[in-house]
């Protein structure tokens, strides 16, 4: 069976053969750096391990995994100009070194590649495929429409923010498991046991992505910081912690929550010292337990050998394991 | 057969019927919108015109002509904002009732909604299906790259005009007549004899347009006549005019472009005076009546019977003549 680091480079060979036509350059340069740019390749990488999970071959896959990745490079172009976003993975973002109508452009064309690329599975399962992705897709702009709602709200339940990070993140992990699972030949039982398992996998990253933006290392974390708590994000931490405060605390983190023309350490700080005395880290680390678990308990119950789940495994511990 | 307008209304009907998701309204408000706004239907009636010349039934063309209309609808939704533009079709473009951010993401879901109406085609033809749509929606692209790029040159030639129109306008157009034929069960050579009707077609009705937009009656075109003069716009006409101008005519063509602080009508006058002088009206409309022969000759090719032919032919010669 094939370990990440040798299905990563399958895709990145993928990727780099993707065919664009020549007769628009202009159109196509922004795709080509943003495909480029690198990142963990997660969602097809999860695709082809699927995959694997059912069929020691996965070259069927590989394209099909390729659109995931297409599909959601697309949607971070998009994201980036409706966030106004200047960098991503430490380089310019394509609206920033091109410019907006450019971004909208080059992004729409990678919807569409990414359609070819699904295109590519077998004719027989091609309808399971399609229907699975295109789900997907059209969940992710609801996730999308939910964060962006979530910035103009001065209130919001933990149950929405699930439901966001689920429909922006977890459905496109989850479909991606179920897409390369359905290519290697495994029966609905196992694809929607596998579908189940990338929603838990995606919230429990999700998750922990919040509280490694407060309680990480910023060493192996790769950011500031705090930055969340500066640009007054509406994460899990602080929609936990506003619901656990008393009525002292909670005026503390409103009011931090209006400052203007604060010092960010101090604003850091005082959060901080809130989200501790509501033993906030622990709180989110049992959620991310409880969702890790889910799934460690999902993958069990797919119908294949044990030993044939611990790439799969390890990943998902790898992945949550990213400040250790 | 059906007549354009009943297949007008079976278009509209679906399209008030397509089920979007109850969970996050404000993401598909623009999408009804949008939608709801009317217009020609040309793309699916196309289609279904397609279909019915095989088929008397047209119910399985349906839903992927809907995708075709959903399609087209995205791609206004996006270049109206690239373009700036305030109005279509005589109401508030997305981007200017809502704002950019909701238009760049209204329109993304608006692509993936087409893809589950095109899903809609048998199984067995599905994948001829998605191949033709998805070549076009990325040649769709392409010509907006070009009409984009196209801003920014002080030079055209004509052949660089005539691929962008291609692109931009004639590809959606044979693809919605080849897809239409696909599902109605046309064979392989008159699929693609009716993609060359729809390229001529396409290509004749977008020269046309530019045309009516100097020439045409205010009152039948239902827009402002110069406004292309106006803006700059490259169309065919400016381009041949360059192409035909003596040296004097070809200063004062470029005096009128690099004007500022121009009076509107004054500009229009000089213009047409040097279009009139160079008989760019008659130069046009042989063009357009070029194209038109070749899209009739090639319906004439179809190895169906020359009665079902009179809606398509009666079409395309409607189109043509809006201003007569």
């Amino acid at each position: 069976m094939y370990k990440y680091e040798e299905l990563k480079v399958i895709i990145n060979k993928a990727i780099r053969n993707i065919s664009l036509d020549q007769e628009t350059e202009k159109l196509f340069e922004p795709v080509r750096y943003i495909m480029s740019a690198g990142g963990k390749r997660l969602r097809p990488v999860l695709s082809l391990m699927a995959c694997n999970l059912f069929d020691d071959k996965v070259e069927n896959a590989i394209l099909p995994a390729v659109g995931l990745e297409v599909f959601h490079n697309f949607t971070l172009v998009h994201d980036d100009i409706m966030d106004e976003a200047t960098l991503r993975r430490g380089a310019a973002t394509v609206h920033n070194k091109w410019d907006n109508k450019q971004a909208i452009l080059s992004g729409d064309v990678m919807a569409f590649i990414a359609n070819d690329c699904m295109m590519h599975a077998h004719e027989e399962i091609l309808p399971d495929i399609l229907k699975v992705y295109n789900k997907a897709a059209v969940e992710v702009c609801m996730g999308q429409q939910m964060d962006m709602e979530f910035e103009e709200m001065n209130f919001v339940s933990i149950s929405d923010y699930m439901r966001m990070i689920e429909l922006k993140t977890a459905v496109l992990i989850a479909a991606s498991l179920k897409i390369g699972a359905i290519l290697g030949g495994a029966g609905s039982k196992d694809t929607n046991t596998l579908y189940s398992f990338g929603i838990n996998l995606g919230l429990a990253f999700q998750i922990q992505d919040d509280l490694l933006d407060t309680f990480g290392d910023s060493g192996t974390f790769g950011k500031n910081i705090g930055g969340d708590i500066v640009a007054n994000k509406k994460t899990i931490l602080l929609i936990k912690a506003l619901e656990l405060a008393s009525g002292d605390q909670h005026r503390m983190l409103s009011e931090q929550i209006k400052a203007k023309g604060f010092n960010p350490q101090e604003k850091i700080d005082s959060v901080i010292s809130v989200y501790k005395e509501l033993n906030i880290q622990e709180e989110i680390e049992n959620l991310v337990s409880r969702y890790t678990e889910k799934a460690y308990s999902l993958l069990m119950e797919l119908d294949i050998a044990d030993e044939r789940k611990e790439a799969l495994r390890e990943l998902a511990s790898n992945l949550l394991d990213r400040n250790k």
